[in-house]
C-alpha cells in the first residue's frame, strides 16, 4: 500500500502540468528585465539538453522567500514542452518517512529515463532534507540521495533536465550540495521603487496617485528608496490593502513591516 | 484503530465549535482598547479570506503565558461563522508518535480543504513540536510539516485561515517558522494599575476601597505601578483570593508574586 | 495486556490510599511551625478546588531530599477527602517505556475527569521525566505530556487539584515546567538545633542529657549550629545509632557527615 | 521466552550462595585492621534491618580496581544468613538490552519483597548502567530504574539490604546516584610494605628473605615505600611470579609496573 | 526480496563492463603527461597481482570534483582483463539502509573470491559512507565494514585488487579510513593554458583563433594564468558554450565563474 | 536462523587452527630479538594458565598498523596446543548488528569454558566495537560485553587464556578497557637499518649490493636512518619493488613514503 501510494502520485504528464500552473496563478508579471533574463538562460539549458550534447544538467534557482522561484521553475518546465514533466514538491510528502522521501525520489528519476526528454522539478530543497537551522538538523539520507542522483548519468539516449528552487543556499552550500549543480540561477526581490511601481501598475488596484502616496508613504516610514520584498508578499499586501478603507496607507505599512522584517537576513 | 481514532477525534462543526467555547469560559474582558483592536484585526483577515481574493492566509497570536491568545483565537474562529472550523491542540495528542502528530495536521489540512471557507486554529504550536528549551529539543518531523502545510495553496476555489498561538515567538523565529506566517498579532498582558482595575471591577469580588487597597498594595511591595501579569493568572488570583478571609491582601499577596516572577522573563 | 497491566494498576478508591498511608509511616513530627503553615496553605488550595471557583489547580512541593514531600503530600490528599485520589510514582512505572508512562500519565487524568472531585500526586516529578544531570538527559514526550496535562481544562462540572514532588525546582524551571504550576510550597529540612531537639524528643530514644550530648558534639565536628537534614534522613540516623552502644556517639557522627555531604548541594 | 529466560535466572538461594561463594576463592586476607572494621560496620547495618526498626537500607561499597569489593560483599550477604539473598551481576546479562537490565532489576526487587528479610548485592554498578567515559555514555533508564528501586518502600512486614560495589564512585556522584544510598564503605588497595609483607606471608610462595627482597626492589624501583595495589592484582602477581625462574625478581617488576599504571588513577 | 534484489544486482561480467564503459563516454584526453604516468602506476599494480605475489591490494584515486576519477578507475578496470570485475556506486544503493550497504560490500567481496583474479572498483567512497560536512555526520557500520573488507585476506589461491575514487581525502584520512589503503594515486585538475588549448583542441568546436580569445578572456577575468577546472566541467562548458551565440565568451565566463569557485576549496 | 548463523561459525579446532595459520602465511621473520622476547613472555603467561595456579588471564599485544600483532597471536595460540582454541574477528562479523556481536562474543565465551584449557584470540579490538576517530563513536554495548567478559571468573575447573591485538592502545586506555587486561605486550615496527637488512635478506629478492643501495637511498630520502615501518607494509613494498625494473631504487621509494606517512602517527 506505501508502493500503491507511490503508484499514485506517479506523475502522469497533464496531471504534473496542473500542478506546475497551480503554482503559476498569480501569473510572471515582469517588473524587472532580469525576469527576461532568467527565462532566457533557462532556454539555454533546455536547447543544449534537448540538441543531445549534454546527457544530465542540473540547475539551482535560488532566492529570498517568495520571490517566484517556484512560479518560475514552473514557467521554464512548461515552456519547454519536453513530454516528461515531474514536480516533486515536499507538499506531497508529508507524513513520508526519510526511506520514503528517497525511495519517492529514486522512483522519479527512474521513471524519467524512461523518456527520451525529460525535466524534474525539486521544489524547496531545503525543506526536502528536512533542514532546521537549530542544530542544525536535516535528513541525511535524502541529502545524499540528492548528491548521489544529481551525479548520476542516465541510460543510454536518454536526457534530463533538473530544476531545484531554495530559499537556502548557503545552507546548501554548507551541505555540499550546492556545488552539485551545473549551473544556478538568481532570483531577484522586488527591489527598486521602479519595480514597486510596475507591480502596483499591473495589480489595476491603485490610481496613479495611490501609488506614489503609498511608495513615498514606504520611502517615508523605513527612511529608504530600497523596498526588497518578494512578488509573492508585495502581492499578498495588494490584497489585504484592498480590504481597507484606506488602501494606500495599509498597504505602505504591511509593505513597511516586511521591509524591515527582512532588513539584513537575506545573504 | 490508529487510523480510526483518527477518524473518531475528527470535528464535525458542532463538536469544535463546543471545544472551542471551553476556551472561553472566561469571557473576554475587554480591559484594554487593544482587545478591540486584534478583535478588528482579526476581522479584516477572515474577510480577506472570505472574500476569495486570497486562497490561504496564517496569522499567528503570539503573547505571554496566559495573556488570553486561546481565548481569542476561539472568540475570532467562533464570530467567522466558516462552515468549517477546527481546533488542533497538543492536548489530544498526549500519546501521540510524531508520525501520528505529522498526520493528524496533514489530515485536518486535507479536511480543511474539502469546506469552501475554513478555518484551522493551531494551539500553543510550540508544545505540538515538543518544544524544550534544553538542548534544545524539538520535533523535526512535525516543525517541517506545519512549514511545509503553512505554505501549501488550497485546491481550486477552496479557501484557508490558519490561527496559530504560541507563547514562545523567539523559538519560533529560531526554528525558521515564525516568517511562514502571512501575518502576526501581539497579545498583551494586563499591564497598568488602570487595566487591573478594570479586572477587578469586572469581577465584582471587590469593593471599591478593595480594588484601591489591593492595587496599592501590589505597587508598594513590587515597587512599581507596572503589573504585566495575564488575563488569566489574574482571574485565578481573585480566585485564591476570595477564600482568604482578607481577600485584597492575598490578592495582592499572590499577584505581587506573579509580578515578580514575570520580570524579564518573556521578550 | 500492556493495556491490562495499565488496568490493574488503576487505583480505586481504597488502594490509593493504603499507597498514600505506606508513605506517612513515620507520621508528620511538628518539629517546626512552618510544618503547620504548609498544611493550611494546602487546606486553602483543597477549598478553592471544592468549592467550584476553579476548575483546575496545581501545586508543586519543592525541597531538599528527605525534607518529607511525598509524606506532606499524602497527607494533604488523605485530609481533603475527596472521592478519587491517584498516585502516579515512577516506583510503579519501573521498566515501562516513554510512551507507556505517557499513556498511563494520561490515563488518570481522564480517570480523574470521571469523578467530580479529584486529586491527583504525582511523586517525584524529575525522576518521572527520567532526569539524569549528566548530558542532561530527560524524556521530553513525558515532559511534554506533563506539561499539556498541567494545562489542560477539565470537562465541565470536573474538578481536579493535582500536587507534585519534587527535589529538583531548578531543573523544573530550566525545563520550564515549574511555571506551569498555579502555586508551589517550600519544605524545609530539620535547620535548627531546636528542630533537631524537638525530633529526638519525639523520637522517644534519647535521654534530655543524651540529647544535648548528641547536638553538642554535632556542632563541635561541624562547627556550626546549623542542621540541615532532611526529616527521613534524621529519622534513619536514629534507628543506626540505636544499633551502636553508644547512641548519642554515633548519632552525632552520622548526622555530621549527612550535615557535611548536603553543605552547599541544594539550591 | 525472555520471560523464561528470566525464570531461570531466578536466584533459589542456594544457587546464589554458590555464585557468591565464587569470588570467594581468594579467601579474605586480614591483611590491615580496615577489613576488621569493614565487616564490623556491615554487621551493624545487617542488624539494623533484621531487627525491623529499619525496612529497607542501601550500602555503596566503594574503591579501587581488584581491592577486594565484591568478595567483601559476598562475605557480608553470606554472614549475613538472610533467607533470600541474590547477587545481580553484568556478568549475567551479557547481551541484555536495557529494557531487559530494568525488567530483571524490577523482578529481583519484587523476588526480595516476598521474603521477610532479604540481601541484594548488586556487583559492578557502573558496568550495569553501561558506563563509558567517553561521551561520557551510559543507560539511562537503567540508572533511572537503580535510583528508583533504591528508593522504594517495601510491602509492610518486607525488609531489603541492599549491597552495591562500584570503582567509580566520583561517577556514581555525577550521576546523582551515589547519594541515593543510605551509607556507604570504603574498600582499600594494599597500601602499605607491611601490608604487602602479610599478604605475602599468607600466600607460602615466598621464604622470608625473598619476602624483603621482593618488597625492596619494589621500593627501588618506583622510588617509593607506598604500595597501592588492589590485593586481587597483588594475589595474580605471586601467581605469574611462580612461573619465573626468578620469583621474587619478577614479582617486583610486575607490582612495580601495577604501581606506576595506578599513579594518581583513582579518585 | 531484498536478498532476491542483491542477486539481481549481482554483477556478470558482462554488465560490470557496460556500466564501467558509461563512465568512459567522453574518452580519455591526455591533456597532460600525468594521466600517461596514472595509467603506468595501475599497470604495475595489476601485474603485481596478476603475478601473485600479492594476494590483496587496494588503491586510493582521490582528486578534485569532475577531475576524471571515475572514468580513469574504469579505464584501468576494462584494460586488466581480469575475469571478475565488478564497480560498488552509491548510484546502485540509493535507499538502502546502512545494514544492507554493509550486506552488498560483503556480498560482492566475497563474490570477488570466487574468482582468482578480482577486481572492485568503489566510486566515490565518502557518498558511499554517507559523509556530510556539517556536524560531521557519516554512516559508522558502512565505514567499519570497509575498513574490515580492505585488511581482509582473501582465500587460497584467490587475488584482489580494489580501486576506490574519492574528492575527500582529508575526510578519509579524518575517519582513519585512507591509511587502509595500499597505494594512492592522485588525479589532477586541468591545470595550465597548454592543458587546457589541449582539451579545447581535441573538442574540434574552437577555431585556433577562438582557443587563443577564450584563454586569454579566462586570464583577463580571473586574473591569472592559473587553470585549476576538472576535466569533466571543462568538457560540459564546451557544450553550454556551443548553445551561445558567443561561443569563445560565453566558454571564458562559464570557465571563469567555475575557476572562482574553486579557488582555495581542494586541499 | 541468526542463531543458526552463529551455530555456522562455531569453530571446530581444526577450522580455528587453519585460520589462524591464514595470518601466518609470511612467517615470523626474527629481524630483532624482540620477537624472541616477546614469544618467550607468551609462553609463561600460556604455562600459568595451564598449571591451573590462575583461572583467567587475559593479554593485550597492542602496536603500530602491520606490526605483525596478529600473527604472533596466531603463532602463540597455535603454540600453546590448548584444546580450545577461537579466533573472534571482525572480519567474520561485517553486518552484524551490536547486539549480534555481543551475542557472539557471549557464545565464543560460554563455549570456551566447556573445555578445560581455552584461548581465545580477540583480533581487531578496536574496529570489533567500531571506533571511529571522529565523534569519537564506537559500539557502548559490545566495549561493555567486552569489560564484562574480560573480568568474569571461568566456571570450576575451567581456565582462560585471552590474547587480543589492537593498533589502538590509548583509545583502549580512553575507553578504559585496556586496564581491564592482566599484562600487555608491545609490538614494534622493523626500526633500524639492521633489522631491515635482515628482513631484505630473508627476502632472498636483493643481492647484497641491492640492499646497501636501497637502505641507503631510503637515508637519503628520509634524511634519517630510523625506519619505524611494520613488517607487513615492508614485506608488501618487497613485492611491488619486484615488479619495477628498478627493485632497489623502487623500494626505496615506497619504503620512504612509508616512513613519512607513519612519522609522529603512532603513540
Ligand atoms: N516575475 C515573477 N516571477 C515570479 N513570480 C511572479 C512574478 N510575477 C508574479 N508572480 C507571482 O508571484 C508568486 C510567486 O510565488 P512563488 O511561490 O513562486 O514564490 P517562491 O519564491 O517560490 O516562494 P517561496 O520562497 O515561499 O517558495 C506567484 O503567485 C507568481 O504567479
Ligand atoms: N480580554 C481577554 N482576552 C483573553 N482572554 C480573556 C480576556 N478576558 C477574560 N479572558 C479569559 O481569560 C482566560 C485566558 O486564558 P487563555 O487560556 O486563553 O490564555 P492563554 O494566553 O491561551 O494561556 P496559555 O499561555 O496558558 O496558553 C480565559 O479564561 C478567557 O475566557
Ligand atoms: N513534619 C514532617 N514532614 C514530613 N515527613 C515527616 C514529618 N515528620 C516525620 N516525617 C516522616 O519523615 C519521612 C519523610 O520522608 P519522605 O519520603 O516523605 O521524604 P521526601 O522528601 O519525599 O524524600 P525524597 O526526597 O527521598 O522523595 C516519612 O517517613 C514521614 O512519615
Ligand atoms: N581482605 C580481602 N578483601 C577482599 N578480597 C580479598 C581479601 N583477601 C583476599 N581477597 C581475595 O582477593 C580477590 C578480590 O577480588 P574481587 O573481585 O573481590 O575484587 P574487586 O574489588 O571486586 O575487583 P573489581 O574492581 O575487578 O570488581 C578475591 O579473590 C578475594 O577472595
Ligand atoms: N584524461 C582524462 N581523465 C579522465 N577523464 C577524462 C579524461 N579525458 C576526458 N575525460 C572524460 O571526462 C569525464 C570525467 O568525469 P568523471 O566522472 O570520471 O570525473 P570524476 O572525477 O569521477 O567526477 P566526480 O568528482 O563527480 O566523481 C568523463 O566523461 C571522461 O570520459
Ligand atoms: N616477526 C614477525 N612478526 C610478525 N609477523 C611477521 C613477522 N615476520 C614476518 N611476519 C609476517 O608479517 C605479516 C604481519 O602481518 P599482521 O597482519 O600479523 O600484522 P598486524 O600488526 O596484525 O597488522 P594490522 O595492524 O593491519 O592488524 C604476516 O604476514 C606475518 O606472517
Ligand atoms: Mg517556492
Ligand atoms: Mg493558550
Ligand atoms: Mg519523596
Ligand atoms: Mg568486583
Ligand atoms: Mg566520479
Ligand atoms: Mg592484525
Amino acid at each position: 500500500d506505501f508502493l500503491n501510494a507511490l503508484e499514485e502520485v506517479k506523475p502522469l504528464f497533464g496531471a504534473a502540468e496542473e500542478e506546475l500552473e497551480k503554482r503559476l496563478l498569480g501569473g510572471i508579471i515582469h517588473f524587472s528585465p532580469f525576469i527576461n533574463n532568467i527565462l532566457d538562460d533557462a532556454r539555454l539549458y533546455v536547447n543544449q539538453v534537448r540538441k543531445g550534447s549534454t546527457p544530465v544538467l542540473s540547475v539551482a534557482l535560488h532566492g529570498p522567500p517568495g520571490s517566484g522561484k517556484t512560479a518560475l521553475a514552473a514557467k521554464m518546465a512548461i515552456d519547454s514542452e519536453f513530454p516528461f514533466i515531474k514536480l516533486i514538491s515536499p507538499e506531497d510528502m508529508v507524513g513520508f518517512s526519510e526511506m520514503q522521501k528517497v525511495q519517492q525520489l529514486d522512483k522519479t528519476f527512474r521513471d524519467a529515463y524512461k523518456s527520451p526528454l525529460s525535466i524534474i522539478v525539486i521544489d524547496n530543497i531545503e525543506l526536502l532534507v528536512d533542514w532546521v537551522p537549530i542544530g542544525p538538523r536535516f535528513s541525511n539520507s535524502v541529502l545524499v540521495a540528492l548528491k548521489v542522483l544529481l551525479g548520476k548519468q542516465p541510460p543510454k539516449d536518454r536526457r534530463l533536465l533538473v530544476f531545484a528552487t531554495t530559499t537556502e543556499r548557503s545552507v546548501l552550500q554548507q551541505l555540499d550540495l550546492f556545488s552539485r549543480f551545473d549551473a544556478d540561477i538568481a532570483v531577484p526581490n522586488v527591489n527598486s521603487q521602479a519595480e514597486l511601481a510596475s507591480v502596483l501598475q499591473h495589480s489595476g488596484a491603485f490610481s496613479e496617485s495611490d501609488q506614489q502616496r503609498a511608495i513615498g508613504e514606504i520611502q517615508e516610514i523605513t527612511g529608504s528608496a530600497e523596498v526588497g520584498v518578494g512578488i509573492k508578499k508585495t502581492l499578498l499586501a495588494i490584497q489585504t490593502a484592498k480590504e481597507d478603507q484606506d488602501v494606500p496607507g495599509r498597504f505602505a505599512r504591511v509593505m513597511s513591516q516586511a521591509i524591515a522584517a527582512n532588513r539584513g537576513s537575506y545573504t
